[in-house]
Protein backbone atom coordinates (compact mmCIF):
# COMPACT_ATOMS: atom_id res chain seq x y z
CA UNK A 1 0.00 0.00 0.00
CA UNK A 2 1.54 3.43 -1.12
CA UNK A 3 2.04 6.20 1.80
CA UNK A 4 -0.49 8.64 1.35
CA UNK A 5 0.97 12.10 0.52
CA UNK A 6 0.52 14.75 3.26
CA UNK A 7 -2.45 17.23 3.75
CA UNK A 8 -1.98 20.50 2.60
CA UNK A 9 -3.56 22.57 5.03
CA UNK A 10 -4.07 26.38 5.01
CA UNK A 11 -2.02 28.86 7.02
CA UNK A 12 -4.37 30.88 9.55
CA UNK A 13 -3.14 34.44 8.93
CA UNK A 14 -6.18 35.42 11.71
CA UNK A 15 -8.76 34.06 14.15
CA UNK A 16 -11.99 36.18 13.65
CA UNK A 17 -13.90 34.10 16.28
CA UNK A 18 -15.15 30.48 16.76
CA UNK A 19 -17.78 29.08 18.78
CA UNK A 20 -18.20 25.81 20.44
CA UNK A 21 -21.14 23.66 19.74
CA UNK A 22 -22.19 20.23 21.35
CA UNK A 23 -20.87 18.50 18.30
CA UNK A 24 -18.88 20.55 16.62
CA UNK A 25 -16.49 23.74 16.00
CA UNK A 26 -17.58 26.70 14.06
CA UNK A 27 -14.56 29.01 13.22
CA UNK A 28 -14.12 31.91 11.16
CA UNK A 29 -10.53 32.82 9.59
CA UNK A 30 -8.57 34.38 7.05
CA UNK A 31 -6.43 31.86 5.49
CA UNK A 32 -3.67 32.01 3.26
CA UNK A 33 -4.36 28.92 0.99
CA UNK A 34 -1.49 26.96 -0.94
CA UNK A 35 -1.54 28.72 -4.31
CA UNK A 36 -0.86 31.93 -2.01
CA UNK A 37 -4.30 34.13 -2.68
CA UNK A 38 -5.83 34.89 0.88
CA UNK A 39 -9.54 34.74 2.24
CA UNK A 40 -11.94 35.06 4.87
CA UNK A 41 -13.48 31.83 5.30
CA UNK A 42 -16.21 30.08 8.26
CA UNK A 43 -16.14 26.55 8.49
CA UNK A 44 -17.36 23.74 10.79
CA UNK A 45 -14.50 21.53 13.17
CA UNK A 46 -15.87 18.52 13.23
CA UNK A 47 -14.50 14.83 14.70
CA UNK A 48 -15.76 13.22 11.91
CA UNK A 49 -18.43 10.66 11.64
CA UNK A 50 -19.54 6.94 10.87
CA UNK A 51 -22.17 5.08 9.06
CA UNK A 52 -23.66 2.04 9.12
CA UNK A 53 -25.04 0.41 5.53
CA UNK A 54 -27.28 -2.64 7.02
CA UNK A 55 -28.30 -5.34 5.18
CA UNK A 56 -30.73 -7.97 5.93
CA UNK A 57 -30.48 -11.95 4.72
CA UNK A 58 -32.90 -11.36 2.28
CA UNK A 59 -31.26 -8.11 0.96
CA UNK A 60 -33.41 -5.56 2.34
CA UNK A 61 -31.33 -1.99 3.32
CA UNK A 62 -32.38 -0.68 6.97
CA UNK A 63 -33.03 3.11 6.82
CA UNK A 64 -33.58 5.13 9.08
CA UNK A 65 -37.05 7.75 8.31
CA UNK A 66 -35.18 10.15 11.14
CA UNK A 67 -36.50 13.84 12.11
CA UNK A 68 -33.25 16.11 11.51
CA UNK A 69 -34.12 19.58 12.86
CA UNK A 70 -31.57 21.23 10.48
CA UNK A 71 -33.80 20.23 8.15
CA UNK A 72 -37.02 20.89 9.41
CA UNK A 73 -38.39 17.61 8.39
CA UNK A 74 -37.97 13.50 8.54
CA UNK A 75 -35.70 11.95 5.91
CA UNK A 76 -34.51 8.77 4.95
CA UNK A 77 -30.88 7.75 5.79
CA UNK A 78 -28.66 5.11 7.18
CA UNK A 79 -27.83 4.66 10.77
CA UNK A 80 -24.85 7.34 11.30
CA UNK A 81 -23.46 9.18 14.12
CA UNK A 82 -20.14 11.22 15.23
CA UNK A 83 -17.06 10.50 16.55
CA UNK A 84 -16.40 10.03 20.40
CA UNK A 85 -12.87 11.47 21.22
CA UNK A 86 -10.43 9.27 20.09
CA UNK A 87 -12.83 6.58 19.29
CA UNK A 88 -12.39 3.97 16.10
CA UNK A 89 -15.10 4.80 13.42
CA UNK A 90 -16.24 1.26 12.87
CA UNK A 91 -17.34 1.41 17.01
CA UNK A 92 -19.13 4.34 15.96
CA UNK A 93 -20.74 2.77 13.18
CA UNK A 94 -21.53 0.07 15.55
CA UNK A 95 -23.20 1.77 18.20
CA UNK A 96 -24.99 3.80 15.62
CA UNK A 97 -26.51 0.99 14.37
CA UNK A 98 -27.27 -0.32 17.81
CA UNK A 99 -28.91 2.85 19.38
CA UNK A 100 -30.86 4.12 15.91
CA UNK A 101 -31.65 0.90 14.68
CA UNK A 102 -31.73 -1.88 17.53
CA UNK A 103 -29.37 -4.42 15.44
CA UNK A 104 -26.09 -6.22 16.18
CA UNK A 105 -23.99 -7.25 12.72
CA UNK A 106 -21.89 -10.05 12.73
CA UNK A 107 -20.12 -9.08 9.69
CA UNK A 108 -18.50 -5.40 8.66
CA UNK A 109 -16.62 -4.75 5.71
CA UNK A 110 -14.96 -1.56 4.93
CA UNK A 111 -16.34 1.37 2.31
CA UNK A 112 -14.04 3.47 2.77
CA UNK A 113 -14.03 7.56 3.72
CA UNK A 114 -15.58 10.46 1.92
CA UNK A 115 -15.48 14.22 2.97
CA UNK A 116 -18.95 14.92 3.85
CA UNK A 117 -19.57 18.90 2.70
CA UNK A 118 -16.18 20.31 1.96
CA UNK A 119 -17.01 23.41 1.17
CA UNK A 120 -17.74 24.27 4.95
CA UNK A 121 -16.85 21.36 7.46
CA UNK A 122 -13.81 19.41 7.71
CA UNK A 123 -15.79 16.03 8.34
CA UNK A 124 -14.62 13.24 6.98
CA UNK A 125 -17.14 10.27 7.08
CA UNK A 126 -16.05 6.30 7.63
CA UNK A 127 -18.78 3.78 5.81
CA UNK A 128 -19.41 0.47 6.99
CA UNK A 129 -21.36 -2.48 5.31
CA UNK A 130 -23.02 -4.43 8.32
CA UNK A 131 -24.50 -7.82 7.31
CA UNK A 132 -25.72 -10.55 9.73
CA UNK A 133 -27.66 -8.68 11.44
CA UNK A 134 -29.71 -9.45 14.58
CA UNK A 135 -32.03 -7.13 16.61
CA UNK A 136 -31.15 -6.54 20.39
CA UNK A 137 -34.03 -7.26 23.00
CA UNK A 138 -33.07 -4.23 24.72
CA UNK A 139 -31.59 -1.95 22.17
CA UNK A 140 -28.95 1.17 24.28
CA UNK A 141 -30.85 4.35 25.03
CA UNK A 142 -29.81 7.05 22.11
CA UNK A 143 -30.12 10.83 22.28
CA UNK A 144 -33.25 11.76 24.22
CA UNK A 145 -34.79 14.03 20.91
CA UNK A 146 -34.26 10.90 18.74
CA UNK A 147 -37.55 10.49 16.20
CA UNK A 148 -36.68 7.50 14.41
CA UNK A 149 -39.10 5.08 12.63
CA UNK A 150 -37.31 1.70 10.96
CA UNK A 151 -37.92 1.27 6.88
CA UNK A 152 -37.03 -1.23 4.91
CA UNK A 153 -36.14 -1.42 1.10
CA UNK A 154 -35.04 -3.61 -1.62
CA UNK A 155 -32.57 -2.44 -4.11
CA UNK A 156 -35.47 -1.77 -6.43
CA UNK A 157 -37.38 -0.03 -3.92
CA UNK A 158 -34.31 2.40 -3.05
CA UNK A 159 -33.44 3.14 -6.69
CA UNK A 160 -36.98 4.18 -7.17
CA UNK A 161 -36.77 6.35 -4.17
CA UNK A 162 -33.72 7.86 -5.22
CA UNK A 163 -35.74 8.38 -9.18
CA UNK A 164 -38.45 10.08 -7.17
CA UNK A 165 -36.32 12.88 -5.86
CA UNK A 166 -36.16 14.57 -9.75
CA UNK A 167 -40.45 14.69 -8.36
CA UNK A 168 -39.74 16.63 -4.99
CA UNK A 169 -40.95 14.29 -3.60
CA UNK A 170 -40.96 13.54 0.58
CA UNK A 171 -39.24 12.49 1.97
CA UNK A 172 -36.03 13.26 1.00
CA UNK A 173 -33.08 11.18 1.02
CA UNK A 174 -29.22 12.83 2.16
CA UNK A 175 -25.84 12.14 -0.43
CA UNK A 176 -24.93 10.35 2.17
CA UNK A 177 -27.27 7.46 2.14
CA UNK A 178 -27.10 7.35 -1.69
CA UNK A 179 -23.10 6.98 -1.66
CA UNK A 180 -23.41 4.44 0.90
CA UNK A 181 -25.67 2.69 -1.44
CA UNK A 182 -23.19 3.17 -4.26
CA UNK A 183 -20.50 1.58 -2.42
CA UNK A 184 -22.53 -0.98 -0.94
CA UNK A 185 -23.71 -2.03 -4.44
CA UNK A 186 -20.00 -2.09 -5.67
CA UNK A 187 -19.20 -4.63 -2.99
CA UNK A 188 -21.94 -6.68 -3.10
CA UNK A 189 -21.28 -7.14 -6.56
CA UNK B 1 -47.80 13.96 -9.11
CA UNK B 2 -48.87 13.97 -5.58
CA UNK B 3 -48.62 16.68 -4.02
CA UNK B 4 -45.57 16.83 -1.28
CA UNK B 5 -46.48 17.01 2.32
CA UNK B 6 -45.80 20.52 4.00
CA UNK B 7 -42.21 20.26 5.96
CA UNK B 8 -42.55 19.97 9.92
CA UNK B 9 -40.23 22.71 11.11
CA UNK B 10 -39.33 22.99 14.14
CA UNK B 11 -40.27 25.88 16.85
CA UNK B 12 -37.35 28.35 17.36
CA UNK B 13 -37.99 29.30 21.62
CA UNK B 14 -34.66 31.26 21.35
CA UNK B 15 -31.81 32.19 19.03
CA UNK B 16 -28.46 32.52 21.19
CA UNK B 17 -26.26 34.30 18.03
CA UNK B 18 -25.88 34.28 14.40
CA UNK B 19 -23.06 34.89 12.23
CA UNK B 20 -23.40 35.94 8.34
CA UNK B 21 -20.07 34.81 6.85
CA UNK B 22 -19.86 35.22 2.68
CA UNK B 23 -22.08 31.98 1.48
CA UNK B 24 -24.02 30.87 4.70
CA UNK B 25 -25.38 31.87 8.10
CA UNK B 26 -24.66 30.19 11.49
CA UNK B 27 -27.20 30.35 13.94
CA UNK B 28 -27.30 28.70 17.27
CA UNK B 29 -30.84 28.51 18.94
CA UNK B 30 -32.94 26.69 21.54
CA UNK B 31 -35.71 24.19 19.41
CA UNK B 32 -38.84 22.66 20.67
CA UNK B 33 -38.61 19.46 17.84
CA UNK B 34 -42.10 17.87 16.41
CA UNK B 35 -41.99 15.69 19.26
CA UNK B 36 -42.36 18.23 22.08
CA UNK B 37 -38.74 17.82 23.48
CA UNK B 38 -36.37 20.57 23.41
CA UNK B 39 -32.57 21.43 22.92
CA UNK B 40 -30.22 23.80 21.87
CA UNK B 41 -28.39 23.65 18.68
CA UNK B 42 -26.30 25.11 15.92
CA UNK B 43 -26.20 24.78 12.06
CA UNK B 44 -25.93 26.11 9.04
CA UNK B 45 -28.36 27.90 6.88
CA UNK B 46 -27.48 27.38 3.63
CA UNK B 47 -28.89 28.91 -0.01
CA UNK B 48 -28.78 25.27 -1.15
CA UNK B 49 -26.50 24.28 -4.25
CA UNK B 50 -26.11 22.55 -7.29
CA UNK B 51 -23.59 19.65 -9.18
CA UNK B 52 -23.03 19.22 -12.84
CA UNK B 53 -22.29 15.69 -13.40
CA UNK B 54 -20.00 16.10 -16.98
CA UNK B 55 -20.17 13.30 -19.29
CA UNK B 56 -18.01 13.41 -22.73
CA UNK B 57 -19.07 11.83 -25.82
CA UNK B 58 -16.63 8.94 -25.42
CA UNK B 59 -18.26 7.80 -21.41
CA UNK B 60 -15.73 9.45 -19.35
CA UNK B 61 -16.44 11.50 -15.89
CA UNK B 62 -15.40 14.95 -15.69
CA UNK B 63 -14.22 15.98 -12.52
CA UNK B 64 -12.02 18.55 -10.17
CA UNK B 65 -9.07 17.96 -8.47
CA UNK B 66 -10.05 21.23 -6.24
CA UNK B 67 -8.45 22.55 -3.30
CA UNK B 68 -10.57 22.80 -0.59
CA UNK B 69 -9.68 25.01 3.01
CA UNK B 70 -12.11 23.27 4.91
CA UNK B 71 -10.39 20.01 4.63
CA UNK B 72 -6.99 21.69 4.18
CA UNK B 73 -6.38 19.59 0.96
CA UNK B 74 -7.11 18.75 -2.66
CA UNK B 75 -9.99 16.49 -3.20
CA UNK B 76 -11.89 15.15 -6.64
CA UNK B 77 -15.03 16.32 -6.62
CA UNK B 78 -17.99 17.10 -9.71
CA UNK B 79 -18.60 20.86 -10.33
CA UNK B 80 -20.45 22.44 -7.91
CA UNK B 81 -21.50 25.64 -6.27
CA UNK B 82 -23.87 28.01 -4.25
CA UNK B 83 -27.04 28.80 -5.57
CA UNK B 84 -27.69 32.63 -5.81
CA UNK B 85 -30.88 34.87 -4.85
CA UNK B 86 -33.92 33.61 -6.45
CA UNK B 87 -31.45 31.31 -9.10
CA UNK B 88 -32.80 28.32 -10.47
CA UNK B 89 -30.81 25.37 -9.71
CA UNK B 90 -29.89 24.70 -13.45
CA UNK B 91 -28.64 27.69 -14.13
CA UNK B 92 -26.01 27.61 -10.76
CA UNK B 93 -25.06 24.27 -12.35
CA UNK B 94 -24.96 25.67 -15.82
CA UNK B 95 -22.32 28.70 -14.27
CA UNK B 96 -20.43 26.29 -12.61
CA UNK B 97 -19.34 23.85 -14.89
CA UNK B 98 -19.01 26.56 -17.28
CA UNK B 99 -16.74 28.61 -14.61
CA UNK B 100 -15.07 25.55 -12.98
CA UNK B 101 -14.67 23.03 -15.68
CA UNK B 102 -14.97 25.47 -18.82
CA UNK B 103 -17.54 23.53 -20.52
CA UNK B 104 -20.82 24.23 -21.84
CA UNK B 105 -23.85 21.43 -22.00
CA UNK B 106 -26.05 20.53 -24.76
CA UNK B 107 -28.30 18.12 -22.72
CA UNK B 108 -28.95 18.55 -18.90
CA UNK B 109 -31.52 16.08 -17.15
CA UNK B 110 -32.43 16.28 -13.58
CA UNK B 111 -31.17 13.62 -11.05
CA UNK B 112 -33.22 14.56 -8.36
CA UNK B 113 -32.20 16.42 -4.68
CA UNK B 114 -31.16 15.13 -1.68
CA UNK B 115 -29.61 17.01 1.79
CA UNK B 116 -26.64 17.87 1.96
CA UNK B 117 -25.49 17.46 5.92
CA UNK B 118 -28.97 17.10 7.68
CA UNK B 119 -26.71 16.88 10.90
CA UNK B 120 -26.06 20.39 10.79
CA UNK B 121 -26.76 21.88 7.18
CA UNK B 122 -30.35 22.81 5.59
CA UNK B 123 -28.62 22.89 1.86
CA UNK B 124 -30.45 21.04 -0.86
CA UNK B 125 -28.30 19.66 -3.55
CA UNK B 126 -29.55 19.81 -6.50
CA UNK B 127 -27.95 17.30 -9.54
CA UNK B 128 -27.59 17.54 -12.98
CA UNK B 129 -26.22 15.19 -15.53
CA UNK B 130 -24.85 17.14 -17.93
CA UNK B 131 -24.46 15.75 -21.96
CA UNK B 132 -22.98 17.14 -25.45
CA UNK B 133 -20.01 18.76 -23.95
CA UNK B 134 -18.38 21.39 -25.70
CA UNK B 135 -14.89 23.29 -24.69
CA UNK B 136 -15.62 26.91 -23.92
CA UNK B 137 -12.74 28.99 -26.01
CA UNK B 138 -12.73 31.52 -22.64
CA UNK B 139 -14.12 30.18 -19.84
CA UNK B 140 -15.58 33.11 -17.62
CA UNK B 141 -13.62 34.00 -14.23
CA UNK B 142 -14.69 32.14 -11.05
CA UNK B 143 -13.23 33.19 -7.74
CA UNK B 144 -10.07 34.39 -6.67
CA UNK B 145 -8.94 31.55 -4.79
CA UNK B 146 -10.11 27.96 -7.16
CA UNK B 147 -7.05 25.88 -7.29
CA UNK B 148 -8.67 23.38 -10.23
CA UNK B 149 -7.26 21.02 -12.35
CA UNK B 150 -9.48 18.85 -14.90
CA UNK B 151 -9.51 15.08 -14.61
CA UNK B 152 -11.24 12.48 -16.73
CA UNK B 153 -12.54 8.93 -15.07
CA UNK B 154 -14.23 5.87 -16.90
CA UNK B 155 -16.67 4.29 -15.38
CA UNK B 156 -14.39 1.68 -14.17
CA UNK B 157 -11.83 4.03 -13.41
CA UNK B 158 -14.18 5.91 -10.85
CA UNK B 159 -14.88 2.73 -9.36
CA UNK B 160 -11.54 2.09 -8.77
CA UNK B 161 -11.42 5.48 -7.20
CA UNK B 162 -14.14 4.99 -4.85
CA UNK B 163 -12.80 1.68 -3.71
CA UNK B 164 -9.15 2.44 -3.36
CA UNK B 165 -11.10 5.10 -0.43
CA UNK B 166 -10.67 1.67 1.89
CA UNK B 167 -6.99 2.15 1.91
CA UNK B 168 -7.17 6.32 2.86
CA UNK B 169 -5.31 7.65 -0.01
CA UNK B 170 -5.39 10.28 -0.91
CA UNK B 171 -6.92 12.54 -3.00
CA UNK B 172 -10.19 11.54 -1.29
CA UNK B 173 -13.57 12.29 -2.73
CA UNK B 174 -16.52 13.46 -1.27
CA UNK B 175 -20.09 11.70 -0.84
CA UNK B 176 -21.91 14.55 -3.07
CA UNK B 177 -19.60 13.03 -6.06
CA UNK B 178 -19.86 9.40 -5.07
CA UNK B 179 -24.06 9.91 -5.01
CA UNK B 180 -23.99 12.07 -8.16
CA UNK B 181 -21.93 8.85 -9.87
CA UNK B 182 -24.65 6.71 -8.74
CA UNK B 183 -27.53 8.66 -9.66
CA UNK B 184 -26.06 8.89 -13.19
CA UNK B 185 -25.44 5.26 -14.02
CA UNK B 186 -29.10 4.79 -12.70
CA UNK B 187 -30.18 7.04 -15.63
CA UNK B 188 -27.64 6.07 -18.14
CA UNK B 189 -28.23 2.76 -17.67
Amino acid sequence: MPKPEPPKPSRVLRQYFQHQGVKFRFVSQRLRFPNQTEGDREYIVHPGGAVAVPITEDGRFVLLEQYRFAVGDYIYEFPAGTLEPNEEPLITAQRELAEEAGYTAAQWDDLGRFYLAPGYSDEMLYLYLARGLEVLPEPPAGDDDEDIKLVYFSTAEFLELAARSTLTERPCMDVKTLACFQRAQQVLG
